[in-house]
């Protein structure tokens, strides 16, 4: 099945208590198309400047990323520079340059029209709305995430488009925001009632929730010792997520819906070990594999008598 | 099987985003052997002042637990005054008043003396190495809990309690604190170097991991609407978790351990509901077995081939 996600494409500048690091990959599409790419193809639509490394849209190529919707425009290319603290769950912003992506209107090319899964990545939620718009059929699945900056300032336009989307990606602190509920719990079945039929609750080092028609799914994070870099870790969910239903699972089962909340916990879990994309550069199928069977021993327990 | 638990017996005032209460029953044993006793009966060793409500008393005894152990001494009942924001993770003491636990020196009683199951709440280490002491047989799991003021002020009593003890029930922030590492997974893996060889870390809304033979389980927390008073919630994990080891399982396999960890989760899922004790005065066995079962609905997903 095929999926399509729109979304940002951008150099990072990065410092943690680990490291530093100047002008890497980074993006909503760029790590959902990544992530997905682990279990199949995988197109986006997205907008680079002119100085956007050449390698980078090599390597996702070279991932089977279908990049006939990323255009490459005069100017230079969005730029996020942020600074993580020991609590790596939170990011502090110290820079946004828009640049090219302050005029990013999303076209999607004509064999692009009719995707089964549709990813509407963290971007202004008009040219969300506006995607959705050129879509040609009604995807199985639409798919959106978003984050404070819009929750905050184009609030109409966001309520807009959850009505149209089937399930929303969302931290935490952002869902308590956006249902003006501290209770998680509560947030959670406030989203729900705004249009979409599911969503997962992120939650970085503790894993995730998934809300499905009146079900709760946990998740746990994977216990990892060294976590590097958390930027990405949100798309990555994601695209483990959406890459595993349309590839392995192609169902949106209760089950298949689970089985994809860990598919996303493993990938994201990868994606914090190392800085921007550069743990999926050399990452082998059978660790995947070997990761997303860790999941089941980390939660399994037999059921208790009644 | 037999359970001991030695600890505080306390009056609470507090005050939570959803209402205030004035002295009433708290304390690590209270919280302890009440979510024990769903399981079965359980003593407590400990100490009362001249004020401390009869009622009180009743109400443990009516559980079926023995108080034998229990010391009413002249002058007033320890007393702890707190504050929750709405981040109900994270307690605030505006007061504490030790009076009578000042003096408190731990006495078992004879028959008390062979526990199967031995729990040191969270009390001077000095404290609870002088119960250790009075133990005549090696009971089959000495568990102990403690906090940030023995972490800081006690420290080498601390470690060398811990290095007579099986297993720590300790909070996350407690745990990076103990082991002076930021990351949990690093902290808990230090702790089982101190001593014990299992560690269940406490991460409140966030559920439980428990540390076992190099294996790792992933406890969540019951997904909650509302929580009133997360007073307690940590003694009744405790409670919960050794009740149902020593009356339901008798065992201490990797199965058995990961199920206490889910009916320690159950019992704290009752704590927070009401304030104090409130909502162990009418739960129900039904009800504890119907969220027994919830859990696994809550985490259970068909494993993932490879």
């Amino acid at each position: 099945m095929s999926i399509l996600a729109v979304g940002s494409i951008a150099l990072d500048s990065l410092e943690t208590p680990f490291g530093k690091r100047e002008e890497v990959p980074g993006g909503s599409a760029t790590f959902f198309s990544t992530a997905a790419s682990f279990f199949g193809p995988v197109a986006i639509v997205g907008v680079v400047g002119e100085d956007f490394p050449e390698e980078h849209l090599e390597f996702l190529r070279g991932r089977g990323v279908d990049l006939t919707g990323v255009v490459r425009q005069s100017g230079r290319t969005f730029r996020w520079k942020g600074r993580y603290g020991f609590d790596l769950n939170e990011a502090h912003t110290l820079e946004t340059q828009l640049n090219v992506f302050g005029e990013f209107d999303p076209v999607l090319p004509p064999q692009l029209r009719r995707p089964d899964f549709l990813f509407l990545g963290n971007i202004h939620p008009r040219l969300q709305a506006k995607v959705l718009d050129q879509v040609e059929a009604r995807p199985k699945l639409v798919a959106a995430d978003t984050m404070n900056f819009w929750i905050e300032n184009t609030r109409p336009e966001l309520l807009e488009v959850l009505r149209r989307v089937d399930m929303l990606f969302i931290n935490d602190s952002e869902a308590r925001q956006l249902a003006g509920e501290h209770n998680v719990i509560k947030a959670a079945r406030a989203i729900l009632r705004m249009g979409p039929k599911r969503a997962v609750i992120k939650r970085g080092e503790y894993g995730a929730l998934l809300f499905d028609d009146g079900h709760v799914f946990a998740s746990p994070a994977y216990p990892l010792e060294d976590v590097f870099d958390p930027t990405g870790a949100g798309d990555s969910f994601a695209g483990g997520f959406i890459g595993y239903l349309a590839h392995r699972r192609r169902d949106l089962t209760l089950d298949g819906l689970r089985q994809a909340c860990i598919a996303g916990s493993t990938l994201a879990s990868f994606c914090v070990e190392r800085f921007s994309l550069d743990r999926f550069r050399d990452l082998r199928a059978e660790e995947i594999a070997q990761r997303l069977a860790a999941f089941k021993a980390l939660t399994d327990f037999h059921e208790i008598p009644v």
